[in-house]
């Protein structure tokens, strides 16, 4: 890894050092309540997740996690346990501390499990919002476990005929190690867009596409501002959509014994005294179990070498795998810095005053 | 179960008690070489897909079978077995038995390991086109267990910014058990359409939708005819549907030793003689093993009556559930009878002929 480059003000964002900013966030978890360790687990996840280029979910959450510490919907002494297990499965139980030490406490455990019995599920409950269901799969490939993560989340989704919503956007992610090349990476969530883009387009004063929110008739509409009070994102092609994001409540919520649907509190906009009890689900796969690492890394990149090399149509000059510009991001945010928009600068700066803290003398 | 009623022949389709049908299948199967066992196993899926309503992968994919199994693509003798194993997981060698015989020992297989360890995942190789993908998972949930079935196929869907297909249209499955409600039961392809809608377009001389078909240039084609040698199927909500589609490559093809992408032959279109090395993925949760099962039944029933209690859009009258017109329809099919529409009729007509029955005799 590169020595990160000095830091800089460009129009278009903030450049700083992966270090420093890895640095400021664990020290705003300290400054919050949470142990060493547990202060460091959450500002991997969230600085990893700048670095990978998804600003919508890295360090920008921060203010929020922040305030709930201090408000104690999320604990920053919660202890997340084993709860029950077996040999291929166990639930964890966050005790409403940081999402992201939860989760990773979960996907850990999947990953012992899966080594000596080839898949291990784990489900977790009391947990909170966890970033970017990526970062839990990424876990597992980079030991060459094939990893998948999900959680469930307030709804904000319509179902096929629906008036309003009744799943959460329910992200799920995965990660398969390969050979030679980065392990393909997909983050997404069940809805057609996220949320992001439509409060992003009522910030522009733009309508929306007609397909991406059901309004309170249950028909299209195309007025950002509705959301999301009075309309709900679509799901992605429909009833596959919706017919996934059941899939992932039943494994994040149902069988984890987390909250499910209204059950959940929204994170951001609800009382941040109280917990949330979102409910999150993780399986891990030992390939080196099966096959050996080696040829299962080079059978991947047979077929990552055959996505390149497809015929494209015209003007078209890749087509990606999924992660793949996730991975060019991460190689240059390493080697240049992290370049953070501007408004995830005005959000950390809110965050470190929360804290008794100053960003420019932070990240300077 | 009620006694069918008597077959009878209606504008839309053929009406025939499931058993006569299912007698039919066993026999056209016994004729073709397989063990009574086989037979029964092969006509399982596809009659019971055909209760369900799924006419495009019940009965009328029998003559296609039945003509591998004489050509030798298929082998009537052939032992699906254990080729690796380990606690949690294990590898099936199809051997090129009927793509159902070998799908099913998987997931049973899948099941029983579960049952001890709490999850399992079971690849297969050396496969076959499997039908419905749902049936498999449905074998997990009529025992208590969350079922996931996928499979590879022949490239048939484009990626973002492809000229062709790169990946199959990848069928995956889950179901659900739940306590007063039959399971939840999810069927689909990772592409926009099934390419049997493009079929039936180019049949009525009709265009179809821009967001079907991606032409040989990589651009939206709404020329129906020009599929599947000079189009691909779009994969359903763009980089969503392709990334899982590389997903069930990976658990279906990669992991379990299959061929993946264009590795797979086309079991329709390709020399009947030869091997199609179709993969299958196959994973069983033990919902018991982690939470009293009528607990997780009745945390089930409240998502589902959730659902079905939702605001509905003017003119809808119900949100269904993944899976709930489809058990009406098995309902009804167990009742009255099965209504193959008449071109499933011909197909089966074709099919008695091939191992010389009389369609109307076995069905009368």
């Amino acid at each position: 890894m590169a020595q990160p480059a000095a830091p800089s003000v460009p129009g278009s964002g903030f450049t700083v050092p992966y270090l420093l900013l890895h640095r400021f966030v664990v020290e705003a978890y300290r400054r919050s309540g949470l142990s060493d360790a547990d202060a460091s687990t959450g500002a991997d996840v969230l600085a990893m997740t700048d670095a990978w280029g998804v600003y919508t979910h890295g360090t920008n959450l921060l203010r929020g996690y922040l305030k709930r510490l201090r408000a104690g919907g999320l604990r920053p002494q919660g202890r997340p346990h084993v709860a029950m297990e077996g040999p291929a499965w166990a639930i964890v139980d966050g005790d409403s501390s940081l999402g992201m030490v939860s989760s990773v406490l979960a996907m850990e455990i999947a990953i012992a499990k899966a080594r000596t019995q080839g898949i291990a599920y784990v489900g977790l409950r009391n947990s909170c919002h966890f970033g970017a269901a990526g970062y839990y799969s990424w876990l597992a490939a980079r030991e060459g476990l094939i990893g998948l993560s999900m959680a469930n989340d307030v709804p904000s989704v319509a179902a096929p005929g629906s008036r309003g919503a009744v799943t959460g956007s329910n992200p799920i992610a995965y990660a398969i190690p390969a050979g030679k090349h980065p392990p393909v990476l997909l983050d997404m969530s069940i809805a057609t867009v996220a949320g992001g883009k439509v409060y992003a387009a009522k910030a522009r004063g733009e309508p929306i596409p007609d397909t991406w929110l059901i309004g309170s008739d249950g028909r299209p509409t195309t007025d950002p501002s509705s959301y999301p009070a009075l309309s709900a994102l679509t799901p992605a092609a429909g009833h596959k959509g919706y017919g996934l994001a059941l899939l992932i409540e039943t494994l994040a919520g149902v069988l984890s014994g987390a909250a499910f649907t209204w059950g959940v509190r929204a994170w951001m906009l609800d009382d941040p005294a109280l917990p949330t009890f979102h409910g999150g689900g993780f399986i891990a796969i030992d390939c080196d179990a099966i096959m050996p690492l080696g040829q299962f890394g080079r059978r991947m990149d047979a077929l990552i070498d055959e996505v390149h090399s497809v015929p494209r149509a015209d003007g078209v000059d890749r087509v990606f795998l999924p992660g793949e510009m996730e991975w060019e991001r991460y190689e240059r945010s390493m080697r240049e810095g992290v370049t953070l928009p501007l408004n995830v600068v005005d959000s950390l700066r809110e965050a470190a005053s929360f804290v008794g803290l100053t960003l420019e003398r932070e990240l300077g």
